[in-house]
C-alpha cells in the first residue's frame, strides 16, 4: 500500500477561443498533483499553453507536455503515419515549446505524455519507443514517461534508465489482459464507483476486470480525463476518498526549481 | 576598426519537401558564422530544424531563433494584427522548441532573430520590444537579440541589459538616415562591390548611402540573404575580402556548451 | 414599412470537437432565415461545413458562404495584411469549397458576407471590394454581397450591379454616423430592448443611436451574432416581437433551386 | 489501338513561394493535356490553383481537382486515419474549391483524381469509394474520376456509372499483376524507352513487366511525374513518339464550357 499518489489529467486542450465540454482548467488545477498540458499540434496554442503553465505553478501542480499528432481538426485521435524519426522530432519541437514555458514561469519539466492516437501507437512501436528515449535520455533524463504498464513504452524506457510513471485510468474499464476497454462513449461513471477502484488500487495494488476477475495493477498516477462527463465530481470524490484513507495526492516532483 | 567578425544567414528556411529557389544549407553553412534557423510558423519543420541544427553543429556555427508570424504561405513577410502577449507567446514557442532540438545537438541558444515583417513590427513597437526582453532577461539573459542600429529593439534592449548584436545588411542599400531601401527586387548584386561594402565598414565603421554620402554604421555581425540572386558567389567573395584584411569571421559565442 | 424581413445569423464556427460558447446551431437554426457558414480559414472544417448545410436545408434556410482570414487561433478577428489578389483568392477558395456542399444539398448559394476582420477590410479597401465583385459578377452574378450600409463593399457592389443586402445589427448600438459602436464586450443585451429596436427599424426605418439621436437605416437583413450572451433568448423575442407586428421572416431567395 | 491519347500530369503543387524540383508549370502545360491541380491540402494555395486554371485554360489542358489528405508537410504521402465520411468531406471541400477556380476561368471541371496515399486508400477501402461515388454521382456526374485498372475505385465507379479514366504510368515499372512496383527512388529513366512503352500500349494495349512478361493494359490516360528527373524530355519524347505514330494528345472533355 501507499500513502502519496499523483493525479494527472490533461490540460490546456482548447485552441484560440474553442473549447472542448464545459471543463474549467482553473477549477480543476486545483485537484490534481501533474498537468499534461497541450502543445499545439492536437490542441493548444502558444497563450493558452502560457496561460496553463502559469496556473499549474500558481497550484503546485508539475508540469508533463503532452505532444500529439499533428491534427487539431482530428483532435491528435488519428493515427498518421510517419517514421520513427518524424514522429520524434515533432515531440522534440511540441515538447521543447512547452518546455520554454515552463522555464519563463520558474518551472521545471516533470514529465512527458505522448497523446491519443500518439501514446497508442508509442505503446506498440519500439522503433519509436527507443529514438524517443534516445531523445528523453539526452536532454531530458530525469524527466518521467508516462506510459501503460506493459508497452513497449515502459520496457523500453526501463531499458535505458529513463524514468517513468505508469498509470492508472481511473475513468476506463480494463480486461483481463489489464488493457483499457476501449468504448467511443464511456458515458457518465459513476463517481463513487471510481473512487472505490482508485482506492483499492492504492491499498492492494489490484483492479477488477470487465469480467469480475482481479488483476494486479501495479502505478504511480492516477490519470483521468477532463472530458469524461461529471468530470469535477469524479475527482472530487476520487481525492476525499483518497484522503479519508490517509493517502496523500502529490506530483512525482516538485513543480518549481 | 576590428579583427573579426559575425556573418549571419537564415537557414532552414525550406517546408516539407519544398525548397526555396536554389541554395543549398549544407554549402552555405561552411561560410557563415552565425545561422538564424527557422522554427516552423514562416518557414521549417520539425525535421529540417533537426538536420539544420545537426549541420550548424558540424561546421561549428552558432545557432540562433528565427521566429516568425504564423504564416506559411505567406512567408511571415505579412503583417498580422495581434497584441503583443499574442506575438510574444507566439515567439516563445518558438524559441522554445528551437532550442530544444540545439539542446539535443549539444549546442547553446547564441541569439534571437525574429523574421520578416515580425522583425519590423518589433524594430517599431516598443509594447512588443519590452514584453519580448521580458522574455529574454528571465530564460535567455545571455542570448544576443539581433537587430537594426536605432530600432526600438534596440534601445529596449540596452535598457533591460539584454545583450544585442546590429547587423550590417551586406546585399541591401542604405538611404542616409541610416534605413534600408526597401526594394521589391534586389536583382543580382555584384559581388565585389559587396565585398568593399563589407570590408569599408569593418575597417572605417562607414557605407555610402545611396545619395552617395557617407555614415556611421555601428554592427557586431553581417547580415546577408541566401536568396538573394548569386548569394553563394557574394558570400564567398566577402569571406575572402574580409580574410585578405586579416578579419576573421567568428560566431558572437561558442556554438557549443 | 416592410412585411417581410430576412435574419441571418453565422453558423457552423466550431472546429473539430472545438465549440465557442454553448449556442447550439440545431436550435437556431429553426429561427432565422438566412445563415452565413463558415468555410474554414477562421473556423468551420469540411464534416461541419456539410452538417450545417444539411441542417439548413432540412429548416429551409438559405445558405451564404462566410468567407475569413486564414487564422483559426485569431477566429478571423486578426487582420493580416495581404494583396487584394491574395485576399479574393482566398475567398474564392472558401466560397467555392461552401457552394460544393451547398450543390451536394440541392441547395444554391443565397449570399457571400466576409467575416470579422476581413468583413471590415473590405467595407474600407476599393481595390478588394472591386476585385471580389469582379469575381462575383463572374460566378455567382445573383448571389446577394452582405455589407453595412454606407461601406465601400456595399458601394462597388452597386456600382457593378451586384445585389447586395444591407444589415440591421439587431445587438450592437449605433453611432450618429449609422457606423456601429465597437466594443469588446457586448454584456448580455435586454432581449425586449433589442426586440423593439427591430421592429421600429422595420416599421420606420430608424434606429436610436448611442447619443439619442434617430437615424434612418435602409437594410434588408437582420444580423445577430450566435455569441452574444442570450442569443437564444434574444433571437426568440425579436422574432415574436416581429410577428406579432405581421412582418414575416424570410430568406432573401429560396434556400434550394 | 487508338488514335488519340490523354496526358496527364499534377500540377500546382507548388505552396506560397516554396517549390519542389526544378519543373516549370508553365513549360510542362504546353506538352499535356489533362492537369491535375492540387487544391491546398497536401500542396497548392488559392494564388496558385488561381494561376494553374489560367495557365492550363490558356493552353486548351482541360482541368481535374486533385485532393490530397490534409498534410503539406508529408506532401499526401502519408495515411491519416480517418473514417469514410471524413475523408470523403475532406475532397468535397478541395474539389469545390479548385472547381470555383475554373468557373471563375470559364473552365469546366473534367475529371477528379485523388492523390498519393488518398489515391492508393481509395483503391483498397470499398466504404470510402462508394461514398465519393455518390458524391459524384450527385454533383458531378459527368466528371472522370481517374484511377487504376482493377482497384476498387475502378470498380465501384462502375458499379454506379460514374465515368472512369483508367491511368497508363509513364515512368512506373509493372509488376505482373497489373501494378505498379512501388520505388522510392525511381532515378532517372530512360525516356526514349518510356516513348517505346507508351507507343507499344497505345497500339498493342501491352507493357512488359519487371519479369520480363507482356500483360494487356486498359487505359485512357497516360500519367507522368512532374517531380520524376528528366521530366520535361520524358514528355517531350513521349510526345513526338506518340505523334509520329499518327497518335494525338487530346483531354478527355473539352477545357472549357
Amino acid at each position: 500500500m501507499r500513502d502519496t499518489v499523483d493525479i494527472n489529467c490533461d490540460m490546456g486542450e482548447a485552441f484560440g477561443r474553442w473549447r472542448v465540454g464545459d471543463t474549467n482548467d482553473a477549477t480543476l488545477m486545483g485537484l490534481i498533483s501533474s498537468a499534461n498540458i497541450a502543445a499545439g499540434f492536437h490542441a493548444g496554442d502558444p497563450n493558452l499553453m502560457d496561460e496553463t503553465v502559469r496556473i499549474a505553478v500558481e497550484h503546485g501542480v508539475s508540469i508533463g507536455a503532452h505532444p500529439g499528432y499533428k491534427d487539431l481538426q482530428g483532435f491528435g485521435r488519428r493515427r498518421i503515419n510517419g517514421t520513427a524519426r518524424e514522429l520524434v522530432n515533432d515531440m522534440v519541437y511540441q515538447v521543447g515549446a512547452l518546455r520554454e514555458f515552463a522555464r519563463r514561469h520558474g518551472a521545471q519539466l516533470q514529465h512527458v505524455k505522448p497523446h491519443g492516437a500518439l501514446y497508442m501507437e508509442m505503446a506498440a512501436n519500439p522503433e519509436l519507443a527507443q529514438l524517443f528515449m534516445q531523445y528523453m535520455r539526452t536532454v531530458a533524463p530525469n524527466a518521467y514517461v508516462f506510459c501503460m504498464a506493459g508497452s513497449i513504452t515502459e520496457s523500453v524506457a526501463m531499458d535505458v534508465g529513463q524514468p517513468v510513471a505508469r498509470e492508472l485510468y481511473a475513468d476506463r474499464d480494463y480486461d483481463d489482459s489489464g488493457s483499457i476497454v476501449f468504448t467511443r462513449d464511456v458515458g457518465r461513471p459513476d463517481p463513487a464507483a471510481i473512487a472505490r477502484k482508485v482506492v483499492r488500487a492504492c491499498l492492494e495494488g489490484k483492479v477488477t476486470t470487465v469480467t469480475g476477475n482481479d488483476i494486479d495493477i501495479p502505478f504511480e498516477t492516477i490519470c483521468f480525463h477532463s472530458d469524461t462527463l461529471g468530470a469535477l465530481e469524479i475527482v472530487r470524490t476520487m481525492r476525499e476518498a483518497l484522503l479519508a484513507e490517509g493517502i496523500r495526492i502529490s506530483p512525482l516532483s516538485p513543480t518549481t526549481r
